[in-house]
């Protein structure tokens, strides 16, 4: 048998082309298969959608520094993202856990806690999953149902010329936060007498412990009358997904770099790492806010909403560019986590 | 902390009781969450269910004599199993998968193969998923959609006293195929030149590899006019499924020893390993037969499905039992696999 390593065919994105090129749907009901932030099924009065993730010890996270609480909250808001990306309404989860059978059941109780707190806040409920053994470390995948209005439905590839490219919240502060974690993980293990030191950084350690998925803008939008023309979450960061609209769409964009938005304390944070606060925004990834295109006609109203920051536009000429400060164009090229790296995420 | 081991409250299933008791649904589309074969949504015009399940290496599968194609027919047939068991008709799955970064793409490949197999095996679409790297063995996670008439969904707590306890096919075959792959792997590994002898287990072996969920039952039934009273899928063993049923419906089941179907090569193979065919159907697992109990009135047309075989009754006094040959009742208790214990599956 042959042996090609997956970083040879290009990594993760590239398998995942892979796999969605040789796989063919058939059923009519079957409205959108693999290559956007959830499948999209058809139920008759409205759409299903449908996303899943896996989650690794030692590869999604640490459990050195990640409380079981704050896990299962973000493994949740993580896949509801994924839901409010297509538009769509979070409804149920299945959450699958394998875990050695030496960790106690009150661990596990921590995890459920976050789990139904998640499903507290978003309004959904865990209907169902898997519970196994594991004889290395945590497994967790997470299903997430949704439903959306046939006429609603937000796909990565309906960007089109002129639409301005918008970001809710700020981006950066998850990325700085592991930072900070990782950090304190590395001073407390060369002295365990050494308390970590995280009051300073509170902002950006909560961003990467407990992101939120921005479900409150799917409801803005359907009170508004608002249908994005593409829209993708940003987990892998804003350059990766910026890469992805183009892509789907086949479209190009730009981005301003001085609109983009970071907040205070994770520019205080990026400076005390000596990053660039814009280049955390364009490839930290984790920050679960939403990237949308809007129509010129839409943007009237959209701009209304403090969440949502214009960042850019849309060119029927292909190619995604950071424009500078300066006026200069630089290419946009993903740096972003892919989890076929070597690194930690 | 305290610290109680997941053994000490009573395994997996009391963890899942556990989970599910703390656990409520408030959304009103959600008609069935934790504790049946799959979760049930109300989508308008007919119910919306679904299932998931987790695979991991050196837990569920030993990849040194499981072919990765037969790997990935067989996850997504037990999901599969699990839909059918709420009387549903399978239509779309996801499938996400951790691997290690040394697995080559060719290995990657194989596995898909098997997967885009089975879906066009049970007319199901493969929809989405998720890729990511694994720092220890492969993991795949599967979750199955499926959709069925809202008045034939069939859960296992319908079971009514007299009604007829039926099972699909054969059992036992699965868990003695493993029995034999395993002696092989032994063998194989004391003197690598040995050739594993499969030849003469053909039926077993294939059993344990490429088991199929029973959908063609589920077409028979809608076919037919059939509605069962209570219905799961055999993935732990008779014995732990009958438990189920009567826990789940407030009744009672007994089964005549003489009637559990075994076939002939699985007879044989029972013998060889000095086991009894009966604990084997019992307590083996992993056949993904449908077990079910059906209305007095419905047996009249249920009887004229071969693959149908009664093999017992419902009681309104509570307790599980083997009728023995001899007329002597024998509790019923369930030995199948949980995968908290230590044995491999």
């Amino acid at each position: 048998m042959e042996r090609t390593e997956i970083s040879e065919i290009g990594g993760e994105f590239a398998l995942i082309d892979r796999i969605a090129a040789a796989t063919n749907t058939t059923l009519p009901e079957t409205i959108k298969g693999i290559g956007d932030d959830a499948a999209v099924i058809d139920s008759g009065e409205f759409y299903t959608v449908i996303s899943t993730d896996m989650l690794l010890e030692g590869v999604h996270f640490d459990l050195s520094y990640v409380p079981l609480k704050h896990l299962g909250y973000k493994a949740v808001a993580v896949n509801v993202s994924d839901i409010a990306a297509m538009n769509a309404v979070p409804k149920q989860i299945t959450v699958s856990i394998a875990l050695s059978n030496r960790i106690p059941v009150e661990a596990i109780d921590e995890l459920y806690d976050g789990i139904r707190s998640a499903c507290e806040a978003y309004s959904i409920d865990l209907v169902g999953g898997d519970t196994t053994n594991s004889r290395s470390g945590l497994v967790i995948s997470v299903t997430a149902i949704g439903t959306v209005a046939k006429d609603r439905v937000t796909y990565r590839s309906g960007a089109k010329p002129n639409d301005v490219l918008c970001v809710t919240g700020s981006l950066g502060a998850a990325y700085l936060g592991l930072q900070v974690l990782e950090r304190e993980k590395q001073v407390f293990l060369a002295d365990p007498n050494m308390q970590p030191q995280l009051d300073k950084h509170e902002y950006v350690v909560g961003k990467q412990l407990k992101p939120e998925a921005r479900t409150d803008i799917i409801y803005d939008f359907i009170e508004g009358g608002i249908v994005p023309t593409s829209m993708i979450d940003i987990s892998d960061g804003l350059a990766s997904e910026v890469l992805h609209l183009c892509k789907a769409s086949g479209v190009g964009i730009r981005v301003f770099e001085e609109n983009v938005p970071v907040e205070n304390p994770a520019m205080l944070t990026a400076t005390e790492f000596n990053l660039n606060p814009i280049t955390v925004a364009l490839n930290g990834g984790e920050d679960y806010e939403l990237l949308m295109t809007i129509s010129q006609e839409d943007f009237e109203k959209v701009k209304n909403l403090s969440e949502i920051t214009p960042i850019g536009f849309v060119t029927e000429e292909k190619g995604a560019f950071l424009v500078l400060n300066s006026g200069q164009l630089t290419p946009i090229k993903a740096q972003g986590w892919e989890h076929f790296d070597a690194e930690s995420k």
